[in-house]
C-alpha cells in the first residue's frame, strides 16, 4: 500500500464549518479558536470568507477575524474570495492566500455565484492576475467534483478542464472537493489519479465531507493516488444543507488520529488539539462535534 | 488499487448487535428481522449465541430464534458457541455453522470465558472435532486482534498463532476481529497481508467496529490485502461497553452502499435492506441507527 510519509492539513472549520452553523460565533471566540488551532501545530488555516454579509451573515466579521489573528504568522491564514470586492477587502487586511471556488456543474455554479462556469473562469482570471501582482497566493477549488446535488453525476473531463484553467491562471494548488459528500473511494482514486496525469505541475488537495461516513475511507484512497494535502474541519463542523443532521467536513481530530496511528506525520500536537475541541464544544454544543481524540 | 470484484457480507447484528443492546428484543421480532435480512439477499447471518442466559439475557431465546427462522435455507444461519453445552444446544436445533471465538490477549480471554488462550484452544479443539463429526461448519474468530482494552497492543505473532491453531482444528474461515474498534488502515493492511502469507489455505474475514469512525477505511485497506468477507451489523447496532455512545459494528447498509458505489458486487438488494432498517428503527429507536441508505 503506497502511502505518504507526511501529510499537510488545511483547517477549514472557521470558514466552511462556521458558514454552515446556524449560530453566529462572536468575533472574539473566532479569533480564540483560530489561535488555539495555530497552537496545535496547524500550518494552514482558511479563517473566513470575504463574501457579502447578506449571503453569509455568520462570516460578516471577516476583516476583524483576519486582523485579530494577524497575518505575519508561521501559520498561513487564507480566505475564500467569491468576487473582486471580496478580493479587495482581503488584500486590505493583508491576507496572503486566497481560495477561488468554481463548481464543476453549471447548476451548482449558478446557484452559488450566479455565473456560468466559463464566466467564473474569466472573472477569476482577472482576480488571480491582481493577486499575482500583489504577491498573494491563489488556491483554486473545484466544488462538486464528485457529484452535484442538482445534476447528479459530473463528467470527470469537466473537472480536469476547470483544474487546468485554474492552474493556467496561476493557482499553486488545486482542490478537488466533494462538496456534498457523495464520493466513494474507487472514484476518489480514479479522479485524483487522472487529475495528477492530466493537470501536472501543480499541487492537488482533497476536500471531503463526511455526510455518509465515507470521509476517512476517501482520504485513504486519495493518499494512495498521491494526494498529501487534505482539508478538514475541527469537530467535523458544518453539516450540509442537503443532508440534515449529517456531519460536515471530515473532522480534523479524526483525520489526525487516523494519520498519526498510521505513522504519517502531520506536525500536529493532539493534546493541544483537544483544547480546541473543548473550546468548540463549549460554544456550539456537543451534538455537532462527534469526534473523539486520544491525547498523547 | 487492487480491489475484489465481489464481497461476501456476514450479517452479525442479530448476535453481536443485539447482545450489546440494553433492550430485550422479543423472539418474534428477532425472527422477523432475520427473515427481513434474508429477503434483502444476505447469504450468511450469525443469528444468535448459545451462551448461558445468565451472561447474555438478550439472547436467551437462541433455540426459538433458530427454529423460527429455519436452517434449511439458501442463507446459511450460524451461531456463536462459547462452550460444549452451547454446542449441544445448537446441534439439537440443526445449526449448520458455528463460530468459535478466542481472544488474542490473555486478559480479554480470561474476562470473556475464564480460560487462558491455550485452554480455549484445547477446549475448542474438542468442540471442532465434534462439529466435524456432525457435519457442522466451524468458523474461528480471533477477538481483539488489533488491540485489547486491557493490554493495549497485541503481538501480531500471537494472532497468527491462534489463527493457525484454529485452521488446524478444521475451521473453514478465520476472522480477525477489531472487537473494540482501535484498528487503523495501515495496521489492517499489514496484519491481513501477513496472516494471508502465514496462515495460508484458509479463508480470512474481517470484523470491524466503527467506534472511532475508521470502520470503512479499514474495510478498504482489508480489501486491498485480499480480504473478501466482512462482518457487519444492520443499523450499526451494538455500541461498545468501552466507548459509551459510540457506534457498534460497521453498519451493513453503509458497507453495502460503499461497495455498491465502487461497483463491487454483494448480491444485496438495497431497497429490501431499507425495509430491515425501518423495522429495526421502529424497535430500537432511531438514535442507535445512524446509517442512511439510498434505495436503488
Amino acid at each position: 500500500m503506497k502511502l505518504p510519509r507526511k501529510v499537510s492539513i488545511v483547517e477549514v472549520g472557521p470558514r466552511d464549518g462556521l458558514q454552515n452553523e446556524p449560530i453566529f460565533m462572536s468575533t472574539d471566540l473566532k479569533i480564540d479558536l483560530v489561535n488555539c488551532l495555530i497552537r496545535s501545530g496547524l500550518k494552514r488555516i482558511e479563517a473566513t470568507s470575504f463574501v457579502h454579509p447578506r449571503w453569509i451573515p455568520q462570516l460578516k466579521d471577516a476583516e476583524e477575524v483576519i486582523k485579530g489573528v494577524g497575518t505575519g504568522l508561521h501559520t498561513r491564514i487564507s480566505a475564500l474570495i467569491p468576487n473582486l470586492r471580496g478580493y479587495e477587502r482581503a488584500r486590505e487586511c493583508g491576507v496572503r492566500e486566497i481560495n477561488l471556488v468554481i463548481s464543476a456543474s453549471q447548476s451548482h455554479n449558478m446557484k452559488n455565484v450566479n455565473r456560468t462556469i466559463e464566466e467564473s473562469l474569466k472573472y477569476f482570471g482577472s482576480i488571480a492576475e491582481a493577486a499575482q501582482r500583489d504577491g498573494v497566493m491563489v488556491r483554486g477549488s473545484v466544488a462538486v467534483s464528485f457529484g452535484c446535488p442538482y445534476e447528479g453525476k459530473v463528467p470527470p473531463d469537466r473537472v480536469y478542464h476547470i483544474a487546468s484553467e485554474l492552474k493556467n491562471m496561476g493557482c499553486f494548488e488545486i482542490v478537488l472537493a466533494d462538496t456534498v459528500g457523495v464520493a466513494n473511494p474507487a472514484q476518489v482514486y480514479r479522479l485524483f489519479g487522472e487529475a495528477g496525469r492530466k493537470v501536472s505541475g501543480v499541487g492537488l488537495a482533497a476536500h471531503f465531507h463526511d455526510t455518509r461516513g465515507l470521509g476517512l475511507a476517501n482520504v485513504l484512497a486519495a493518499m494512495q493516488a498521491g494526494v498529501t494535502v487534505f482539508d478538514s474541519s475541527i469537530g467535523g463542523m458544518g453539516g450540509c444543507p442537503y443532508a440534515p443532521g449529517a456531519p460536515g467536513n471530515i473532522a480534523t481530530e479524526k483525520l489526525v488520529m487516523m494519520l498519526s496511528e498510521m505513522k504519517i506525520e502531520t506536525g500536529i500536537d493532539t493534546c493541544k488539539m483537544t483544547a480546541c475541541l473543548d473550546m468548540l464544544r463549549s460554544i456550539v454544543g456537543t451534538g455537532k462535534t462527534g469526534g473523539e481524540i486520544f491525547c498523547g
